[in-house]
C-alpha cells in the first residue's frame, strides 16, 4: 500500500465523518447517514477520475474507500454525541483531509497528462467536491462557497505540487510542502478569522451582525 | 428486444412518473415537468454508465428511454388529478421500478468487470440515483436519505444477483429472486412502517409528532 | 482559433456573468463567486463531453475557458452595481449564450456519432446545464424548469442543426440559422411574456398574483 493511498484513505475517513455529522444533524436514518458519508468522502475523487477519463474511478473499483467511509459513518452515527464535543479536532482533521486530497488529486491529474493549471484546479476540486455535494444533498448552499479561505487554501497546496514538477523537486517533498501550506493556511484562517472580500452592494442596509453571520 | 431492456424501460417509465409528479406539484411548466421526468427516470442509469466507462450511456444513445420518459411526463402532466388518486398504486410501481433497476444495474456493472461489492452498490445507485436528483432539483433533501428501507431494499436485491454468480445460478433466476426480494422488502416497509434507526442526539427535546413527521 | 471556439467562449463569458451575479446576490466571497462563474459557464459543456466520452472535457483541458470564466467573475464581483443596471442587456447576452451553446453543443454531439435526436438534446443540455447547477448550488429550484420558453428555445435551435445535416445545408449556415431561431424565440418569450402551460391542479385556490409570481 503506497503512502499516497494511505493519505487518500485518511482524507476519505475525515470527510466521511463530516458527511455523517451533517446527516445525523438532520435526523437521517442509518442508511442515509452512510450515503452522505460515502458522498462526502469520495465525490471529489470520483468527479476528478471521471473528468480525466480514469474509469471506473478508484473509489468505485477499490473496496477500501467504501470500507473507510462506512466505518466513519457508523462511528459518527453511534457516537454522534462524542463527535459533537470534538468539534475543534474535527475542524483540524477536515483541514488535514483538504490538504491531503488537494495534493493527491493534483498529482493524479498531472499523471494523466493535464496541463499544470487544470491539474491544480482538479486537485482543488478533489478537496472541495465532497463537501459541496454533501451540502447540496441536505439542501444548503455549499459552505465552501462562503467559508474563510477554504478552496483557496486547497488551490495553494495544489499549486506547490504543480510548480515543483519543472523544478525537479522530488514528488514526496512537493507533496509534503503543498499539504503543509494548505493545512497551515486553513488553520490560520480559522484561528484568525481570515476571509476573502464580499462584493459591496447597494440596497437595504444590513446590520453588522447579519454580515458576520453570513461571512 | 431483450427481457432486461423491457424491464429497464418499465422502471424508467415508473420513475419518470414520480419525477413528473414532483414537477406538477411545484407548478413547473410542461417542459420543466418533462425534464424532471427524464432526470428521475434516467439519472441513475446514466451515472452508472459514466462510472463504469460505458459512454455514451444507454439512456443517451437509445431513443426509447427518452420516448418512455416523455410519454410518462406527458401523461402525468395532463392527468395529474387522476395520478394523485392513484398514490397507492404509484408506490407499488415505484417499488417495482426500484427492484428492476437494482438488479439490471448490478448485472451491467458485473458485465463491465467491477468487483461484486461495488457492482451491488452501483446497482443500488441505479435504483436510487434518479429520485435523489429529482429531489435536489426541487430543492429538497432527497427522500431516499430518510425513507423507510428504500436504499437498503435496493442493496438487498442487488446482493442476490452478486451472490448468485459464483453459485452458478442462472442470471434469469437470480434477477427474478433479487427483484422479488427488493420489491417485497420495500412493500413490507411501507405497510408495516419499518424504518432504520435514527441517531439519538442531545439538545432541545422534540415532540413525538415531530419525530414521526421526520422519520 | 476557429469561429466555433470564439462563439463558445462568448457563451461561456455570458453565462459566467450570470453565475457570478447569483453569487454576489447571496454575498459569497470572491472565491465562491469565481466558482459559481466557472460552474455556470462550463458545467453544460463538461457534462456533454463526459456523456459523449470526450475526456478530459474541453473546459478542463483548454485554459481559455477558465480564463474567460475568471475574467467574467472578477468583473461582476467588482462592478456588480453596474451589472445590476444592465439587467436588460444581460438578458440579451444570456439569450445569445443559450443560442451559441445549443448549436455548438449539438454539432459536437453529432461529430461524436450520436443519433440526431439525442444530439439535439445534448445541445439543449449544453445550453441549460450551467444555469441549472448554478441554481442548485444556491439552493433554488432551477429557473430553467419554470422559465418562459427557455429550454424549448434551445431545443428548437439544436433541431435546426440536426435537420440541416441530411439536407446538405453547410454547417455554417445551419449554425447561424439555429442560433438565430433560438435567440429570436427567447427574446420574443421575454418581450411578449410567452410561457408554456402549467398543469391544472385541484386543492386550495391560489390568488392570481401567486400564479404570476410562480410562472
Amino acid at each position: 500500500m503506497s503512502l499516497l493511498l494511505v493519505l487518500d484513505l485518511i482524507g476519505t475517513f475525515v470527510f466521511a465523518i463530516s458527511g455523517a455529522t451533517a446527516g445525523v444533524k438532520r435526523r437521517l436514518d442509518l442508511f442515509g447517514v452512510l450515503v452522505l458519508s460515502f458522498v462526502a468522502g469520495n465525490f471529489g475523487g470520483i468527479t476528478r477520475d471521471v473528468l480525466i477519463g480514469s474509469v471506473p474511478p478508484a473509489a468505485i473499483s477499490d473496496w477500501r474507500y467504501l470500507a473507510v467511509s462506512v466505518l466513519a459513518g457508523t462511528i459518527t452515527f453511534y457516537w454522534s454525541t462524542a463527535i459533537d464535543k470534538l468539534s475543534s479536532p474535527v475542524l483540524v482533521f477536515d483541514a488535514a483531509g483538504l490538504a491531503l486530497f488537494a495534493v493527491s488529486g493534483t498529482q493524479k491529474a498531472l499523471a494523466f497528462g493535464l496541463n499544470p493549471l487544470m491539474a491544480a484546479l482538479l486537485g482543488m476540486l478533489t478537496g472541495i467536491g465532497g463537501g459541496m455535494v454533501r451540502d447540496v444533498l441536505v439542501a444548503e448552499i455549499p459552505a465552501v462557497l462562503r467559508a474563510d479561505i477554504y478552496a483557496l487554501a486547497a488551490l495553494a497546496g495544489a499549486a506547490v505540487v504543480v510548480i515543483a514538477k519543472p523544478l525537479d523537486i522530488p514528488p514526496t517533498v512537493a507533496t509534503g510542502l503543498g499539504a503543509l501550506l494548505c493545512f497551515g493556511l486553513r488553520m490560520m484562517a480559522i484561528h484568525r478569522g481570515w476571509h476573502l472580500p464580499v462584493a459591496r452592494r447597494p440596497g437595504p442596509k444590513k446590520h453588522a451582525s447579519d454580515d458576520e453571520a453570513i461571512e
